[in-house]
Formats: C-alpha cells, sequence, structure tokens
C-alpha cells in the first residue's frame, strides 16, 4: 500500500525548469484556442481573435516568504504584484486574479483580514478583480497559489523567444535592491533573535525595504511602450535575477547576448548596502531576484526612442548564438555570464 | 517584528464559505469582462460576447489525500478531474488547466513522472491542455493547485442562484459510493498497520473503490441535456455531499426544497458496504463527499425529456424559500435537511 519508488532522482538536481520540461515533454496539445502552453511568462489563449495569458504561482512560508519580517499586509499585495508582473511581461493588461491558500490553525480570521487587505489594495491598484479561489487547512504554515488572468495589448503578445541578433537588450527601473534588502532584514532579524531588545535599524535603508516588502509590477512601461509603438522582440520580467532571466531569453531565442556591466543600473542605496556588507552590486543585479523589473530586446531602429525613457537603460545587446553569452566588466574584462538564479527545489 | 494578533477568532469558526465571504466582502469589481465573481463552481468572464469560466482547486496531502493509499497516478487524475468537474457545473467545456506543486524532498523525479502520468491521462480523456504551473519546494509533503478555465455552451452557463419554485431537483449517477470507498480504505489502512502481514482484502469493492480513486467529471451528462436543449435552472458538482450543495443552491436562489430518501439514486455495492459498517447509505449519500456528480434543477416541463436518461434521478422538487429544506423518508416521515457538508477548516 505505500508508495513504490525503484530509482531515485532528486528533483534538485534537475531544477525547476529542466523538471518541467522532463514531466510535460508527452503533453499533447487538444484545442485550437491554445496558442503558446508551458514555458513562458504567462500562457496565450486565442477566442475569437482576442487573446488571453494566463499565468500562476505558488508562494510557500519558509521558502518564498518569511512572516517575521513581512507583514501579511505586505505579503497579500507582493503575492498579487509578483503574478501580475508576469501579465505585464507578455505585453498584456492583467484583469482577473484567483487566489487560494491553504493555512495552518496558527492564522486567525483577523490575521487573514489583513492578508486580504494586501490582496484589495493590489486589485485596487492595478484595477483587477478577484474572482474565485480556495481555502482550506494546511499542516504547517502558509501556502498561497495565485492564477492571474490578463487581456494582451494589441500589439499581440511578446514572448521570450524572438529575440534577433543586433537587438538592443533594456531593462526597466534598477536592479539588486529587492536582494540587497532582503540580506538587511536576515542581518537585522538575527540581532532581533540574538537579543530581542535590539529593534531593528532600518534607517537610511527604506529603499530597498520597499524593493523587498512592495515591489510594483511594472505597468508603466508597458503602456509606455504601447503608446510609443515600440515594439519588443522578447520579453520578460526578472524574478531570479538579471543572469538568469538573460539565460531564458537567449536560450528560447537562440541566440547570444553581450551586457556592460557600467550600463547595469544599480540604485545608489543598493551599492551602499552591498559596500556595507562588502559585496559587488552587480552580483546583486545578476544573481539576486524579486526586482520584478522587465528585461526586453527592441529593434536597434528603436534606439532613439527608447533613451526618452529615464525608466529604461540600454544594457547591451543581443548576439549569434555562437558567441555565447557575455558580461564585459567595468575594467573592459570579457567574463561568461552565469545562471545562478534561484532554484526553488535545491537543498 | 514578529505579527500581531489583537483579537483572535478561529477560521474553522466560520467555515471555508463565511470565510471568504467575509475576507472579500469589500472587493470591488474593475472589468466590465468579468460577468460572475466569488461564490460558484467557477466565475465568469466574458470577452466578445463568448463566455470563460475559471475555477481553482487546492489539494493538500493529509488534508485531502493519503498517499499510504491513493498512488501518485490516481492523485494526479483525480486531482484534474475534481477541476473539470467544477467547469462542467457551470454548462461549460473544460479547455486548459495550469497544474502547480510544493513538494517536500521526499518526492523523487520518477514519483512525479508517475503524478504527471495521471494528469495527462486526464488531459487526454477530457480534451484538455495543460498550459503552465508553478513546481515549488514545501517544507512538508505535497500541495497541489489546480485551475481549470473553459468555454460556456451556448446555451449560457448555468450558476447556483437560479433554482425556481416547481423545478424538479435532480442528481446525475449515483451517490455515497466515493465515501464508502474512503471508508472501506481507512479499515483497511488499520488493519495494515497493525499488522503489515495482513495485505487489504478489497475484493468484491472495485466500485466504490473506483469511485473514491478514479472518479469521473460527468462531461456526458453536459453533453446529453445540451443536446436535449433541456435548460437547467441551477446547477452545481457534489463534491462535499448532497445536503450540503442543497444548501448552497437553496440559499443562493432563495428556495426552499423538499427531497425523497426512496429517490436518492445510490448504488448496490454502496448500500452493501453502508451495511457491512453498520451505517444508513443515504447518510452517505446526503454527508459523504467527492462523488462529483451533478446536482441540477431544471422546469417542470421537461420531466418527459429527463426520464429517458437513465444516468439521471429525480429526486425532489424546489419550494418556497419559507417551507424550508425537508427531506423525506421511506417511512414518510418529514426531517429538515441538515448541511454537514465537509469543512476543510474545522479541525
Amino acid at each position: 500500500m505505500a508508495e513504490e519508488q525503484q530509482q531515485r532522482t532528486d528533483v534538485g538536481e534537475l531544477g525547476e525548469f529542466a523538471l518541467i520540461d522532463h514531466l510535460t515533454k508527452n503533453f499533447e496539445t487538444h484545442n485550437a484556442s491554445t496558442l503558446l502552453g508551458i514555458g513562458d511568462d504567462a500562457a496565450v489563449l486565442e477566442s475569437l481573435g482576442s487573446q488571453t495569458v494566463v499565468s500562476t504561482d505558488m508562494l510557500v512560508e519558509g521558502v518564498h516568504f518569511d512572516l517575521t519580517y513581512l507583514p501579511l499586509k505586505h505579503l497579500g499585495y507582493k503575492s498579487v504584484v509578483v503574478n501580475l508582473s508576469d501579465i505585464f511581461a507578455m505585453n498584456a493588461e492583467p484583469t482577473q486574479i484567483t487566489f487560494s491558500m491553504a493555512l495552518s490553525n496558527r492564522f486567525s480570521v483577523e490575521a487573514l483580514e489583513e492578508l486580504y487587505d494586501g490582496v484589495n489594495l493590489a486589485c485596487q491598484e492595478y484595477g483587477v478583480d478577484l474572482i474565485g479561489g480556495d481555502t482550506t487547512s494546511s499542516q504547517s504554515g502558509l501556502i498561497i497559489s495565485i492564477t492571474a488572468i490578463g487581456e494582451v495589448h494589441e500589439s499581440g503578445y511578446v514572448g521570450r523567444d524572438g529575440a534577433q541578433e543586433n537587438d538592443l537588450i533594456c531593462v526597466s527601473g534598477d536592479l539588486g535592491g529587492a536582494y540587497m534588502g532582503l540580506l538587511l532584514m536576515e542581518r537585522e532579524k538575527k540581532i532581533f533573535n540574538e537579543n530581542p531588545a535590539i529593534q531593528p535599524d532600518l534607517e537610511g535603508n527604506e529603499y530597498i525595504m520597499k524593493r523587498l516588502m512592495k515591489p510594483e509590477a511594472r505597468k508603466d512601461i508597458i503602456t509606455w511602450l504601447n503608446e510609443q509603438k515600440i515594439q519588443a522582440t522578447s520579453m520578460m520580467d526578472i524574478s531570479d535575477g538579471l543572469s538568469s532571466e538573460l539565460f531564458h531569453i537567449t536560450t528560447k531565442s537562440n541566440v547570444g547576448c553581450t551586457i556592460y556591466e557600467e550600463k547595469i543600473p544599480i540604485h545608489l542605496d543598493t551599492k551602499q548596502m552591498a559596500m556595507d556588507l562588502q559585496m559587488a552590486s552587480v552580483t546583486a543585479a545578476l544573481n539576486g531576484g524579486e526586482d520584478y523589473e522587465l528585461l526586453f530586446t527592441i529593434p536597434q531602429g528603436d534606439y532613439e526612442k527608447i533613451t526618452m525613457s529615464e525608466e529604461i537603460s540600454v544594457i547591451g545587446h543581443i548576439t549569434k548564438a555562437e558567441d555565447g553569452r557575455k558580461l564585459i566588466s567595468n575594467s573592459g574584462n570579457e567574463m561568461p555570464l552565469e545562471a545562478q538564479g534561484w532554484n526553488p527545489l535545491k537543498k
């Protein structure tokens, strides 16, 4: 009556993306409405000529969030925003979400009210409707699952596979801040646990804390690109770090890339905290996650237009696949880019 | 830095549905495409005149399933079917699903292959496409979250709020089998745990085991109703037991109901197991869950048509709200119906 396991391959050996590729390789498509399936920020459905995107995320206490420093209202807000970010990254406008949770009995109705206040705030900010969900109990902690639905802009959905040689590589906002916020909070949590009389010292670090605790999805960038009629050739949101996302885009598009360290946008406060912690801020930008900025490629011809936005940085360009993935350091050295993005399945 | 909780109301006090009502009462709708939100088997979206339904479910190991007797392949199959059942219950045809999971490191790649074999089998059987999901780690056990999407039949979606006085109350298939299967498996598990040398004795109980371990969604009933142009006035699937579902329909429709014990369809094998366990089989039908049959109401004028299906039983009729909810027993006694459906939040 027990589970049989003749051979045992640890899931951590494969990692999330290879695991999903492996598990779903025999799945076939049965419906004409399924335009794009597994493997992008969201799936794309088509019905009567209009395209709908669907994306889903699962957030597990102790894996994705720590309630000792992320208040429940922030968790509610963030878990919605993280999903909407995937919808925007398809060149779409989010319209609906479902919100499901499994929770242990340590959560009271009052605690859940706070969580839902955050969900409601995100729904209001982004004009999204909560249309359903499921609520059940868990044996340990809180698990949240959200599915977001959106409508693709008239210019069509933008996947990960359309980057062409010579396209410019762009990112919105700045990178590495959320990761520096995480390191700061973990430092303060350790101090607090050792001596609860010492209150956390977060002054002067409001920016990186906000990046960690109340991230926003870049609706403004998508609106602006559509207004300017700039057609991105590929796009995704940066949830696992710039390196990891560049790997996804270049692999799916079968191209290479060259980016320049000096062009990677990093906030002064992020740089300051990196200095305090004696690490290179570019490492946070490349390998830290959770910034929820957009990474996208555009044709070279749109360079003039793109420079009109102060919120967008051109950090490099797309090359031939055989040229590989390169980072040109501030000192002019050429280094191979490595994908060290977060693997939620690694122990 | 810790969660603050001035007042503490246990979520079990409210129950799942009251909790969701409470938490979502301040949510507003922002999009014209949101036709029907929280509170039915699925939400309904409308775009360019075509209606899409969306439903989501979360399944937690130790709460919803027990892997000591439910093999992973069956779990994969069942978790998809359970969601599709919600789509059919809206008078819709499922087209896509997303499948997310959080898993502890006791699951190997080989174990997940079995799980996905079951998911794939359900997708093939019902012509549904797997379009996405999320895979991450959990601190204990397996948690599955599925969102199903479907297209509403031309006759329009059928909610829970349209039952009218004098409508006939119908159910498909038979009820109580899955619950009897559950009691059987728990009995055998107990015997096995006490003495692993004794192999489970399931002979002659294949039917109720199948009801528990490989339930099917009633696509055939929806197809037939549409072919016969029988327009149900309300519908839902029976996942928590007939009583509980009748409460939902009569509450949402603001009506009462009278059903007859002798008309509730119960399989002979279900009756036999109930007798072995010295319980009334009608209790399993009323309060046991997981049969995934359809409960629906139709206008009286369709009585002749509905009798042509051997798969559908008329079990009673809709009354005025003030007449309450009644069960007429085999001996002719009138008893109030009580909703003792499963509360996943009750400890």
